[in-house]
């Protein structure tokens, strides 16, 4: 931690300062400048009241030296952790190979969830998305299927092959949605659920969390670390775009973050370009943008008939679109260096 | 519902939108100007979806005309909602006279607490606010004293009289703290948490609903919703600063919400300064603003060391500030035809 | 300025870092703490390239300790400058009494101006505003009446008494609008626009600098050095609402940044509500609260007939929504121990 | 545009819209719903005053239909435009081939100007860009060299061959850069700088009109429009981040707008991730994802030694990143069916 202080401050102040410090069980370090006096603070941060400082007589400023993050920093794990994607599949992520997952924002029926999870399996799809349980700004909108929805989800699996990620919306449910997904998606409106985020991370199951739509880089991965910190260490961050003024697009998607991750935290970064911008024309080019800045992976919105969808219809690509988006996806992939192979790797490898 | 066509619609496609919104009930009136048609949707809007049409060939915008949010808004109820705060006071919110509510950021200690509750009743506070469960951005930060705080602000209430308003973060404790709370505080970061909204809208305890760190108006008030759709009408909005690209103040504190929201519900609309500023010296001014432009109440952190408090120190007033506060507060709420009562109505009135 | 290093920084770049420093001109006192070393700059800061040293091996942030502004800061002035509004006016700004300014958005024709003129005078206002040269954002709307417009003015001047304060757009106009403007207005676009700033401050006459659409506190106090640093420090700042997510009010008034400025500077404070909130309903709650949170004036759109007006129709006062208005912001001023006198200092002294 | 009223309207209020409506010279067309009735305008849209409209009782929202651009629209041009920079080079901006400009932020003297010149054009930049007349939020800051660096300029592109685009600042200098440059700049803070758009408009130079710091993409469409309707068709706009809460990067990079503009517009795209990002290692990552959405150009900070640059050092690469990033950014072209030629066309094609 350091101290600014103001400019002409007395000695009487500056001994306070210090004393408070070095009772707190710190060491202090006074720089006398021309202008103004600086104190480094020397020891555990987190023993100092950081915001009480500021009503310290004659302090200007605080600026904490350190992180706040530790377990998803880049300092704890110098390597990228890479995860494994249900118990049966062999798809990470993490590695060379981007991941692609799809499916509709809403499970709304049978028939429509199983064409949806052969279409983008067909089209080199490797995990299936679905919500169960949605949160919806309206009390009226259409809340999802629930557990009917789980099952349905669990039969798409048993029929592609594809791991499954949904969302939990309340620690309540935690276990439940446990039994049959294979990744836990955190939205986005949870970033800061933090009794749920506690929760999953006492599962034994991979999580997703989203980014919050006011989120920042450094308050998503203090929601992941509040995950790890249970001692769940798998977690991988979404960037879904971000609230800004522009009303252009549903958000702005902050393809600076791919790479501010990738240098702060060794944990997997995903994109889904279906939030970020909020309408179908758009989800291509920002997909391939993220790919190109260096995403990990991808999660997007496919629905058969996205005109009559129960939710998110207007970002919604319809299969063709999305058979039209995957060879441009690893075009890009392999542009930048990465994979992003249909086929699991065994096969691929197996096929070489 | 109005659809705006492209430029140069086909007649084909214009059938096909007409089709498809009559297919779901819905009546149609078509206005062809120079330079584009337009379809009126007459009928249950909710039957529609609003975002699939954008995915019809031809359509360019898709413009809802109602508001979506019914229970809360003026329309529903064009007298101002006053709530009761706690079984025992007389405290109404929502009326000409404008409520104080003031306490520590969290409950630390008993001492601390009583003493602070004592101090901000004898200087004008009519409610106890104090956290004993706390969202916090760093899981290895104190994390409030739970039960033991929840006992802690009962003895407060018993001592002064003043109810008591604390946080709740999870449906699983909503139980719990009713048990001991006169109002249940829902933070920022959970108003869009609707499995924990649509559980304190089961109980009959008033909801103080703080608006999200980029929640919109609209937002805010479809929350309140979710409470209200579950049988709980007595929710009051508080408006706390909201995140912008400014960071000389911790939030932007959007003091027009009050009159919009005032103008939009029946609701009674509080502000919480000190949240807003993020700097003690800020609470003043920014508490007299939100008075001036019609808020109902206000809620202020006060601690007896800020230096030292283990959670916003550096936005809490110390009880002096709180005290010298108060007479500017009731002059500013007397200038626009308020009152700020310091005692209870029914002593002011034998004295008056 | 002082340095961070980067955890686990190599005494060969932690010694590169010292010499870059010291080569510059500047002391350098190290600080070694458990986790990061902090290199302290002493002397004077322009001579280093700040955002130059983030590309030195080892440096994980820079942060610079003295403010930027130095004319416009407290430390320049502790007591605050008050400004005298036109040649034989005695108004002056940033003492005890609040100034009102009125007047339509744009000049549209001799009559509508001097009527307006009169109605806003004998409610209260001291100065008369008004646009001659209007920045639009389509080309093709109304661009003002131009010098034609400035005539006007002075008539209204002549007619009332009242200075005038109107828009300077272009380095080239200047000398053209300060022949007849007592107060030169810098539009919220042109905020940064640094040729007009620096064309302003060689002139004699007071300048109302307003913030820009996304300007941040400390880049309007650098926009008010560009205009000191010329020699002319009659420079007052505006507040008029600044862009964030929010869509419910046209722009977001930050109440906030009053008490920041006056604590930051000694130049005196305006807000304009009007473009602040952006409709007429609003005006009157968001001035009011500007007053209560300290504000030293107001400008607000007047217009005789707003459904009308050629411009800001929508955030115009009609006559008798001002006069309405300007009482309630007298009793608030009182309320918080200013003034807000209608006619001039002088008079109201002798029949005090 | 659609005007929208108030539930409950009297016939009154109703008939007083539809005349003043007509009064302007458009017609109505009245669609009644269950709970609101719609007012449709059929006519000319500008002879309305929208804002105004707001103030007649009864009225609740006013919807405009048409885009406020016109010559800027893809309605106005289905094709794309293409540009052709520079009197004797062959280089176009618009078409297939994707256009990196690059160079230093500020011309701080002839070698650092020449050798960046040549390093960059041996890597594969088309264009050479430096600043002449530099925006500087600090009025104490580096102005730039003036017409001295426009010497300097010219001379580098009689050595490299590379077109050259600098900014210009000023309506009173337009001529004199137009004297040097191939193509005008306009930066992000004068991006509503009406006077300085209409000054370019009228001279025969292509114009690289960046966004403002939070322009929106109609706005940016809208500056656009002012150069148009001065008769300057050679217009191209540049994306370079908005401002918004995230302080992780300088700027947030919306790459979404470079699909929305591709859309609405048929002028060229081009963006730049020096400034988005504002920090050497985000470079690339920006710049391959702005070629995968679609950019049409990229303009790039390039130094000899970024550490000790007068500006922007913390955002500059130095040559060997630069010219390690060129050949990343013609894989991504071409992964999305665009080019990246590093020699002139003519030249490509005649040795293909």
């Amino acid at each position: 931690m350091i101290i600014v202080t103001t400019a002409g401050i007395t000695p009487d102040a500056l001994d306070r300062i210090i004393e408070h410090v070095e009772s707190a069980g710190l060491r202090t370090h006074v720089s006398r400048g021309e202008q103004r006096t600086i104190v480094g603070c020397i020891g555990e941060e987190g023993r100092l009241s950081e915001h009480g400082l500021t009503q310290l007589e004659g302090v200007e400023r605080v600026i904490p030296v350190l992180k706040p993050y530790k377990l998803a920093s880049r300092e704890f794990s110098v390597a990228n952790t890479a995860i494994r994607l249900g118990d049966t599949s062999d798809t990470t992520i993490g590695g060379r190979n981007v991941v692609v997952m799809a499916g509709p924002c809403s499970v709304e029926g049978r028939d429509m969830l199983l064409d949806t999870a052969r279409a983008v399996h067909a089209a080199g799809a490797r995990v299936l998305r679905g919500g169960a349980f949605k949160p919806r700004s309206s009390p009226y909108a259409f809340q999802g299927m629930g557990e009917a929805g789980l099952e349905l989800l669990a039969e798409a699996r048993a029929t592609t092959g594809m791991p499954i990620v949904t969302e939990v919306m309340d620690p309540r449910q935690v276990e439940l949605v446990a039994r049959y997904a294979d990744v836990l998606q955190i939205g986005a409106r949870n970033m800061q659920n933090f009794s749920l985020l506690s929760e999953v991370g006492k599962v034994q199951r991979p999580v997703l969390l989203k980014r919050g739509l006011s989120g920042t880089i450094t308050e998503l991965l203090m929601a992941a670390e509040y995950v790890l910190a249970q001692g769940n260490g798998d977690v991988m961050l979404c960037e879904r775009g971000i609230r800004t003024y522009e009303t252009a697009t549903r958000n702005t998607m902050d393809v600076a973050a791919i790479p501010v991750l990738k240098r702060e935290t060794h944990l997997p970064v995903l994109v889904d370009p279906s939030h970020a911008g909020g309408r179908a024309h758009l989800v291509t080019p920002l997909a391939l943008a993220a790919v190109a800045a260096g995403a990990d992976g991808l999660i997007v919105e496919v629905h058969p008939d996205p005109k009559n969808a129960m939710s998110d219809g207007e970002q919604s690509l319809e299969f063709s679109a999305f058979a039209a988006m995957m060879p441009q996806v690893r075009a890009v992939a392999e542009a930048v260096g990465r994979t992003c192979e249909w086929r699991s790797n065994a096969t691929a490898r197996a096929t070489a």
